[in-house]
């Protein structure tokens, strides 16, 4: 198995430098088996000609990013939200996406209703979740790290993540969509809804890998991996490659596949001052060696 | 009451342009009743000095920071730590401290064991739980924000907190230490270990009025406030004032009191860019009326 091949690129961790007709080529020349794209670059060069291209190479999509955002001031707000999370369903769909990521959204303008604004999470969720299972597109919740839930995401953690899947959809576990693990093993059914996990949101998280086990094979839907580095000078922008920060990625690694996992490994790096500064071809090669060496 | 009665200064907030006996003389001079120094500006005035002018001016010590800061790479290191907590301790009983608090400390250098950090930090406060309550100083653990968990404290929610509470003093829900509530009326004895309650820390956890009530009154040893800025520009000195930031302080000020704590609002507002560029009396001022407003 050569070295990207557990690898999928999410295009942010290349954003400044190539388009998505690009990172789709780079992963096909680099033997990175799949790509996760932005809806901004997906837009650029068009729902049909990504597929085409994706399929041409023989890319997994392992995500669209991304859904969500759900809370707004007002009913109209909230409507559109939903309107726009039906599309990205469509586009994903379009795409044979293994999940539509979903991003909860913070608080509303001038609120402080945290509890507020996770009710109309769940209700978000819940306007979208049949028109995601119609299309087959399953919905992962992305728990975000605290430092994001003023303004990008008030589903903070994984329990929380779980909590809505198992009130939104119940009979979950099982899973109902049928799936392929990238290397032919036999894989369970996604569930309609489950989450995406990313380290570098979650890997302080005490529960982490009790609540790994919870999601179970059926709603562990995406994992993403990057690193957190010490200090981080940007609450945003500063995530490391594995390997540059203190994340025990072979741990947690552990942790998911031992919860049934078999997809790929998502590298997704915002890094305005580091990463996105170098060329793709040269991250791509060290997003695979430092793969290989710390996960 | 005045608008001070309910407040305390913690000496961090207005650092940069005072030292402790300014500290001091300003919260006299404004009617806050509270103050909470730092162990480097205490150092400076002499702990026997800065007891004798926090009595002399009726001032309340709402809490001693910090202890803790308990892993390290080796075994001299986290024999070291326990030794400056014994210190500490004395120095909080020299105060009359209602509590030392104790942030917890991150990983070691180089580490990136997580659960062994956590793990020395159980340890260490075993460590020095005996002296604390000999010396009749309840300690505070203060869970810190999961954005610290690698360089500060790997301590990061209350439920953690908690079960390091129910783990090394299992009894202390009923208390055993006296205390005093500012305003005379009877309160809970304090128990031998607890929790301080800092609201930039934990306003974001699901969980958080669970685990208020939770503590109880015999553990709820400190209640801090400040505010979450949208955007925060700064991982560490980017705090804001109360009212300038998306914290319902009135929410979690009610839970709080529904839990029976009885003692003072301390203030702690690390802010590089904004509070500490500004005449302290202002703040202390400001600080007045946004409890009365927002609070």
């Amino acid at each position: 198995m050569s070295a990207g091949a557990r690898l999928s690129l999410n295009t942010a961790t290349v954003r400044e430098r190539w388009n998505l007709a690009q990172a789709i080529d780079g992963c096909a020349r680099h033997g990175v088996r799949g790509i996760a794209p932005w809806r901004d670059k997906l837009a650029e060069l068009g729902v049909t000609e990504a597929a085409r291209r994706i399929r041409a190479n023989g890319l997994t999509v392992t995500g669209l990013c991304r859904g969500g955002m759900f809370p707004a001031a007002d009913a109209a707000g909230r409507r559109a939200a939903i309107e726009d999370n039906l599309r990205a369903i469509d586009d994903a769909a379009a795409l044979d996406a293994q999940c539509l990521v979903l991003v909860a959204g913070g608080l509303p303008p001038h609120s402080r209703d945290l509890a507020g604004a996770r009710g109309m999470v769940a209700d978000g969720i819940a306007a979208i979740l049949g028109h995601a299972r119609a299309a087959k597109v399953p919905l992962a919740i992305e728990p975000l790290h605290p430092m994001y839930a003023a303004d990008r995401a008030c589903v903070n953690t994984m329990a929380q993540a779980l909590d809505l899947c198992d009130l939104l959809d119940p009979a979950g576990r099982h899973g109902e969509l049928p799936r392929q693990s990238p290397d032919g093993v036999p894989w369970q059914p996604a569930a309609a809804l489950g989450v995406a996990l990313d380290v570098y949101h979650t890997w302080w998280d005490p529960n982490l890998q009790r609540d790994v086990e919870r999601a179970g094979a059926s709603r562990l839907l995406a994992f993403h991996i990057c690193d957190w580095r010490v200090p981080t000078r940007d609450l945003l922008l500063d995530r490391g490659m594995m390997g540059d920060g203190v994340i025990d990625l072979r741990l947690i690694r552990s942790w998911v596949e031992s919860g049934g996992y078999r997809g790929l490994h998502e590298v997704e790096i915002f890094s305005a001052a580091d990463w996105w500064q170098r060329d793709p071809d040269e991250v791509l090669d060290i997003m695979q060696q430092r793969h290989e060496r710390c996960c």
